[in-house]
């Protein structure tokens, strides 16, 4: 199921300060071939809602690498039958 | 990676009652082998990440039979690495 | 504006086991005269969206007394005008 | 309690594409006096929860004026004490 996706990843009981963290996030998601965007609060991800939960993975793997025990992630994504739409058409339809 | 989630699913543009929806979407989870409650704002269902968004994709599946055209989903989850949990122990932690 | 909402809250860095402050949390919203129900994933909550977000920052005050830097807050909430809904009429409808 | 919000919104019963409603809620957040951006996904809001709030009141009031009867939202937000951090610091700090 083609999705557009917000995910936001909170690594946990890792203090206050989770930017080292959050910048190996990016480049997981930098390198992967999704069409991604990040935000002060997520990253907008474009892609088949499988792909984007193996992604997930992928950055809760590589943060428990760096010792985090437990990640929380919210998604929001919606997926529309009636036409094609990209990130960049959504924002393009509301200017 | 296995995840205690919370998936709701918000069928649009078919009005402001949605139970009818909602109804076929707790069928759905209900015949599956997950684990999964539901409340009044959602669904907590334990398992694999994967197996979950397979479950998410199916109800958007039944959603469109029955002419539902797009479909907005947030689902939390979280993982951990230090030990096992179900959402029953979650809830029993806090009691 | 009234709500039914589901909030939850995260409170980040202060390891994986965040059940001493969850329980913190649940006795002050169930001090609280709101309506409220627990469940796995967060707190299903009903009433006046300022005063659920009065709830949220009495919670986060409390986190901090405790020591808690940093806290992380997810919240769904709907509003209907077509009718009153309660949390509660929103299982009956589906059952 | 000063947070860095993701504010979504999403109107209800009123067909898939909700373009129409966002460009009004656009318009009213636009002219709040809150620090706002505008994401593919939602509307990443810096302020008072309070005031945070009462823009999402302001912008559900505005939807039911142009006939929609429900209104669901997602909100994430992040309070810290440690420092005073805004959403610019937030991007800048992961680049």
């Amino acid at each position: 199921m083609k999705v557009v996706a917000d995910l936001c990843i909170v690594p946990m009981g890792v203090g206050p300060s989770v930017s080292p963290y959050v910048r190996e996030i990016k480049a997981i998601i930098d390198a992967s071939p999704l069409t991604a965007e990040m935000h002060a609060n997520g990253t907008n991800i474009e892609g088949e809602l499988a792909d984007i939960c193996r992604l997930a993975e992928a950055c809760e793997a590589r943060l428990h690498e760096l010792g985090v025990q437990r990640v929380f992630f919210t998604m929001t994504f919606s997926s529309r039958r009636d036409k094609e739409q990209a990130m960049a058409d959504k924002l393009r339809a509301v200017q």
